[in-house]
C-alpha cells in the first residue's frame, strides 16, 4: 500500500505508540490528589513543558483539547465571546476564505446564532492571504473587530501564509490573530512567541501523535470564554478529564517531529518535487495548484514540503481517487464530500478556479514515513489512470448530453 | 497501593488496552475514501453497533465525543439552543441541584450568556430527585421548558435516580430528559430505549475504556445544535476527526463491562458493604451519606454498588485523604477543589448537610479490579487515621480561636 494522504492523518511515530500504550495501563486521574493522581499530573505537566518548548510557547499557554476541531472552535468562539463581552461593539470576525471547516463553520454559526458579523479575507490565486488584505479589512473599523483568523498553511493546496506579518498587522490594530497550524508543525518553523499570534491550533494525529488530543496555544493576555464547561481542568478555559496517555503520546510525537524537522523538511520537499515532476511527465497538461514553493516565508518554504495538489483536466477527482486506490495508492480529493455528494473545494473556488475544473483535483501528501518507492509507485500508474478516467468521463458526458440533465446539474 | 477511587477513573481493562494499542499503529482517517480510510470507518461503525447494542440504543443514536464533559455540554447546550430556536418561549432548563459540574456549569453559562432560565430541582436527603419534584417544576409552564437534566446516579454519594419514572414525567409534558449516566454504565441496568430518556452521557475512562472518548446517546427525534462545528463527522451534531483507536477501546470496554455486569454488581455491593461495616466498626460515629442501598430502582440497586461515602465528624476530608494516601490508600473527598481551596460539596449541601460537617467527607469507590484485600487495607488503618486527623483538627482549632479569623471564613 502506498500512502500519500499524510495531510488527512499521518502514522503514529513508534515511540509515541510505545509511550502511550504503556501509559494506558497506568491508573490515575490527573485531578486526583492522591499519589496516582499526582503522578498522572506530573506526566501531564512534563508533557506540557515539552510541547511548549517545541512550539516556542510558555507551558501556561498550552491548553489541552480533544484535537484541531475543538481548538479551532475554542479559539474562534471563545475569543469572540470574551472580546464582545468586554466591548459589545466588537462583533466582527475577519476570517480567510480558505480556512478549514472547523473555523469556517464556527464563524458561520457565530454569525447566524450569536450576532457576529464576518469579513471574509480574500486569498490570492495561490490561496495566500496577503497582509495588505488584512490591513484593509482592519482599517475600516478596527474597534469593531473581535478577532482575525488565518491558517498557518493550507491543508488542501499547501500554501503557507506570512503569519508573522499578518500577526503584526493585527497587533497594530489591537486585534488578536488566531492561526490553525495543524498542517504546519511537522515541517515549518512554527514558533508561537516569535510569530506574534494570540492563539494557535495544533492536533496530535497530524504530527505522528494520537487522535483525540490537541492543543490550543493561547496567550496569557487573551481572554477566552470556554466552549466546554465543567471541572475547569485547563486554566478554566477548557473542562474535561485530562487524557494523560494521549497527552504523553502527543508530547512524544511533537518533540520528535520538531527535533527532526530541519533535516526532514528538505528531504520531503525533494521527494515532493520528484512526485510533481513525475506526474507532470506522465500527464503533461496537469496543473499544479498553489504556490510553486520556490520562495521563503517566515524562515521556511512558501509551500508545505509534503504537499502536491493537482488539477487533472477532463477528470473527476473521485474517479481518479478510486482508480488509484484500486492500484494500492491512497490519496485525497482534498474537497469536502458530504453524504456522497462531492462539491468543488471552497479553497480552489476562493483561489479563482473554475468549479468544473476544481472537481478534477487530487491532493498527494507526503509525511515522515514516505519513501522514493511511494513516489515511483504513483508516477508509474498516474498516466494510465488519468487516461482511463478521461475515457470514462467522456463516455459519461456522451450519455449525459444524449439523455437526462442530471449530470450537468451536479457540477 | 490500594486504589479506592474508581469513580474518579477506573483502570483500563487489559483487553481494551490490547485492542487500542494495536490500533494505534494502524493508519487511516475514518473520513477518507481510500482503503485505509474505509477500514477505519468499518472499525468505527462496528464499535458503534457494539456500544448501541450494550446500551439498548440504535447505532445511529450513538454520537462519539471526547468524553463525559463534552457529552454533557452538547446535550445541555445543544438541546437548549435547538428547542429555543424552534420556539423562542422554550428558555427554561430544569436541572437537579446535585449534577456534575459539566452539567451545572453548562446550565449556568446558558443562564448568564444565552438568555436561559433555570429551575433547580431539589434533591432529598439521599440526594435523589423525586418524580413529583420534576412534575411540579414542569407543571408550572411546560411550554416554556427547553429540557430537563437529571443524572442516572450521583458521582459523589452514589444515589440512583428513578430515571425511567422521571423520563415518563418529562415525556408527558413533551420535554426531553437528558441524563448523565457516566457512573451508571458499569453496575446498573442502563437501557437507553427502555429508560425513555432523550439523551444519555457516558465516558470511556469510567468503564475501563480510554480517556478522551465518550458518547452522547441521542434520540433521532431530538434536535441538537452542535457545540463543535466543522467537518460534521457525527450526524452533523459533532465535528472532529474520529478517534478510531479510542472508539475501538471504548467499545471493547463497554461490551466487557455490560456483559459482566450481572455477576459483577452484586459482588461489588457485597465488598462495599464489608467496607461500610469495617469503617463503622473502626469509627462508630461515622455517618454514611446517601441511600442505604437496600431498595431497588429500575431493576437495579438504589445505590451504586461500588460507592461508599462517609462523613467523619470532627475531621477535614483533605487531611484524611492525605493521611490515607501516606498509608498507600487512595480515595477522594468527593468535593470540588479548585486552586487548593477546598469547598464543601454542592451535593452534600443540596442534601441538607451542614457545611462544616460536609468538609469532613470521603468517598471510597470500588470497581472491576477491587478485592477483599483492598477493603481490609482500609478498615485496618481508618480508625487510627481518623483519630490522628481529629487530634490535628483540634490543635488547628485551638490555634485558630487563639489567633486569626481566616480559618473560620474558609468554612
Amino acid at each position: 500500500m502506498t500512502y500519500l494522504d499524510h495531510a488527512a492523518t499521518t502514522p503514529m511515530r513508534p515511540r509515541a505508540v510505545a509511550v502511550m500504550s504503556e501509559a494506558l495501563s497506568r491508573i490515575g486521574n490527573a485531578s486526583s490528589l492522591h499519589t496516582s493522581g499526582r503522578r498522572a499530573r506530573r506526566a501531564v505537566e512534563e508533557s506540557r513543558e515539552d510541547i511548549a518548548d517545541a512550539l516556542g510557547a510558555r507551558p501556561s499557554e498550552v491548553v489541552f483539547t480533544a484535537g484541531g476541531t475543538e481548538s479551532d472552535n475554542l479559539a474562534v468562539k471563545g475569543i469572540y465571546w470574551a472580546r464582545r463581552a468586554a466591548d459589545p461593539a466588537r462583533r466582527r470576525i475577519l476570517a480567510s476564505a480558505v480556512e478549514h471547516h472547523a473555523v469556517l463553520d464556527a464563524v458561520e454559526w457565530l454569525v447566524e446564532h450569536e450576532g457576529a458579523e464576518v469579513t471574509w479575507l480574500e486569498a490570492d490565486s495561490y490561496g495566500r492571504v496577503r497582509p495588505e488584505v488584512l490591513e484593509a479589512a482592519l482599517a475600516e473599523a478596527p474597534d469593531e473587530v473581535a478577532l482575525a483568523t488565518v491558517m498557518w498553511a493550507n491543508n488542501e493546496v499547501g500554501t503557507v501564509n506570512p503569519i508573522a506579518e499578518l500577526a503584526a498587522v493585527a497587533d497594530r490594530h489591537g486585534v488578536p490573530l488566531h492561526t490553525d497550524a495543524v498542517q504546519a508543525i511537522e515541517t515549518l518553523p512554527v514558533d508561537f512567541a516569535a510569530s506574534g499570534v494570540a492563539a494557535l491550533t495544533m492536533t496530535g494525529h497530524k504530527v505522528g501523535g494520537p487522535y483525540g488530543v490537541g492543543v490550543l496555544v493561547l496567550s496569557r493576555d487573551v481572554e477566552c470564554t470556554p466552549v466546554l464547561h465543567g471541572g475547569g481542568q485547563e486554566r478554566e478555559v477548557r473542562s474535561g478529564t485530562l487524557d494523560t496517555p494521549g497527552v504523553m503520546g502527543l508530547a512524544c510525537a511533537v518533540r520528535e517531529a520538531v527535533e527532526s524537522r530541519q533535516a526532514h523538511a528538505p528531504q520531503l520537499a525533494k521527494l515532493r518535487d520528484e512526485l510533481i515532476n513525475g506526474v507532470r511527465a506522465a500527464v503533461p497538461d496537469v496543473v499544479l495548484n498553489g504556490d510553486p514553493g520556490r520562495d521563503a516565508i517566515g524562515g521556511g518554504p512558501s509551500r508545505l514540503p509534503g504537499n502536491a495538489h493537482f488539477t487533472f483536466p477532463g477528470c473527476e477527482g473521485d474517479s481518479l481517487l478510486m482508480l488509484l486506490d484500486a492500484k494500492g495508492i491512497e490519496c485525497s480529493t482534498g474537497s469536502a464530500c458530504t453524504a456522497g455528494v462531492s462539491e468543488p473545494s471552497h479553497v480552489l473556488l476562493a483561489m479563482g478556479a473554475d468549479p468544473r475544473a476544481a472537481r478534477g483535483s487530487l491532493r498527494f501528501s507526503l509525511g515522515h514515513t514516505s519513501t522514493a518507492a511511494d513516489v515511483e509507485a504513483l508516477t508509474e500508474v498516474i498516466g494510465p489512470v488519468v487516461r482511463r478516467a478521461r475515457n470514462a468521463g467522456l463516455a459519461g458526458l456522451r450519455r449525459s448530453s444524449a439523455g437526462s440533465r442530471t449530470a450537468a446539474t451536479e457540477v
